[in-house]
């Protein structure tokens, strides 16, 4: 599976800060209440987190569930899984997460393994999500729930707009829809209910919603606009960025330059919808 | 005040479904523990709804603040006062509600008479938007709140994106950009943050945040569908658009027949972000 790269650090560590504050509470608050409810009938859940990039949601998961819990994390790349281990192991988490390298498409696990499946911003960064959500099924017991969570970037809205904003929002919405491939993209957000009824879930079955985040404090500003900077500024994406002959450099150098004044200020703010999506199997 | 454009039927009523279905818990929710916290410190609150419309949102507060609390309703289109009155009468709230027909440039109160002023949907087809926040501040006692939520119509996402459906987009995001004339406009909820800043309130007396709704379900769906089809086969809205030269009349029979076609199917949604904006005085 293809990881997050509308967020992502290429540089000496795969994870940003800005990958580091996502938890249960800010990115899966609308399965909360379900999984509350799960837990008091089981207090001995078995959750797979796929594609669990940096680890923590996937703590965020152990410790919301309780020491009898059992949380195993999944990522295609070796180094956030390495990431995501040395998480678990500094929370005190090792006994109750582990975290294995596999593909999102062929998961290494029997039918009916797990009680809840997550997925966060990740099936916006495959070509056949709806396979990734088929797969995510076939392991989840009757009775469990698959959820996940998905941006929609054309949602995004963003004050005060500026040239330099703009460009970076085409060229992340560019680089999305051809990672993508006729699958995930920019408007991934609003397919997951689409995604689920193409594979055959019945609609009844289906919760599906939409929530918002967004930043709007200073501390909050300074974290996003150093990620989005470091992703145009950073060897890897910049490199591919300009022989797509999409930008030059000094478009680049702009984006980066854009966010930063961007967040200098007192009356910015950006914000951004995503999808969300319960099945129950 | 202009009233909004975006959901409203020129038709022998100037209130459709998809207005009078607006409440507190639906329309509120970003300020409704802030309004408790008030309640319990004094059950004699008084609260001013600017631009209220068709009158569901003030029967809401009414009933939210309990019998001590009075609500005043102010609109400037007679009819919506007319309408507004039926409901809280029908209620059973006349003798907590007080609808007016008035100005939201010009409120016709004292300064510092009510403990909570609240407007929505109503800011983003206005010319001045901060003055009119400026002047419900005004009419605000000290310790009290302005609250105020507004859609951001270039944030809206919809399944499936048809040809139809992204001129209808494109019509109504125009018509509103033409009302709001260098204020309120297709991006008004994330300037909510701006324009109080721009008449002076501090940044620590403002709390900012974004919500969403979404409409998914086959009820819901036909609710919006037939708003939206409305506004673009009545009478007034229809010949407008002609007149503007901006669509002809087969433009929007497709808008109005692509929102039948949108509603009608399993897997269509439409989604839409708010800001939303506390001034504690």
């Amino acid at each position: 599976m293809e990881q997050a790269i509308s967020a992502q650090s290429p540089g000496a560590t795969p994870c940003s800060v800005l990958h580091e504050m996502r938890t249960l509470e800010n990115s899966g608050a609308y399965f909360l209440p379900k999984l509350h409810a799960l837990r008091e009938l089981n207090p001995t859940l078995k959750v797979l987190d796929v594609g669990c990039g940096c680890g923590s949601v996937t703590a965020s998961f152990a410790k919301t569930i309780g020491p009898q819990g059992r949380v195993v994390g999944v990522d295609v790349d070796p180094a956030k899984v390495q990431h995501a281990k040395n998480v678990a192991a500094r929370e005190g988490l090792a006994d109750q997460v582990e975290v294995l390298e596999a593909d999102a498409y062929k998961l290494p696990f029997a039918d009916a393994e797990f009680d809840v499946v997550h997925t966060h911003q990740v099936l916006a960064h495959t070509a056949r999500p709806w396979d990734v959500l088929a797969e995510m099924l076939r392991v989840t017991k009757p009775g469990g729930i698959v959820v996940a969570r998905e941006g929609d970037l054309d949602s995004e809205v963003v004050w005060p707009v500026t040239p330099g904003l703009e460009k970076f929002h085409k060229l992340i919405a560019t680089a999305m829809n051809a990672r993508g491939k006729g699958g995930g993209g920019s408007n991934a957000g609003r397919q997951l209910l689409p995604w689920a009824l193409k594979i055959g879930v019945p609609r009844s079955k289906i919760n599906f919603s939409f929530g918002t985040w967004w930043f709007d404090t200073a501390e909050h500003k300074e974290i996003w606009a150093n990620a989005m900077a470091d992703q145009v500024r950073s060897g890897q994406v910049r490199e591919v960025a300009v022989k797509s002959g999409l930008v030059t450099e000094a478009d680049l150098d702009e984006m980066a330059e854009a966010w930063e004044h961007w967040a200098a200020r007192e009356d910015s703010s950006v914000a951004m919808m995503h999808g969300e999506i319960i099945i129950a199997k």
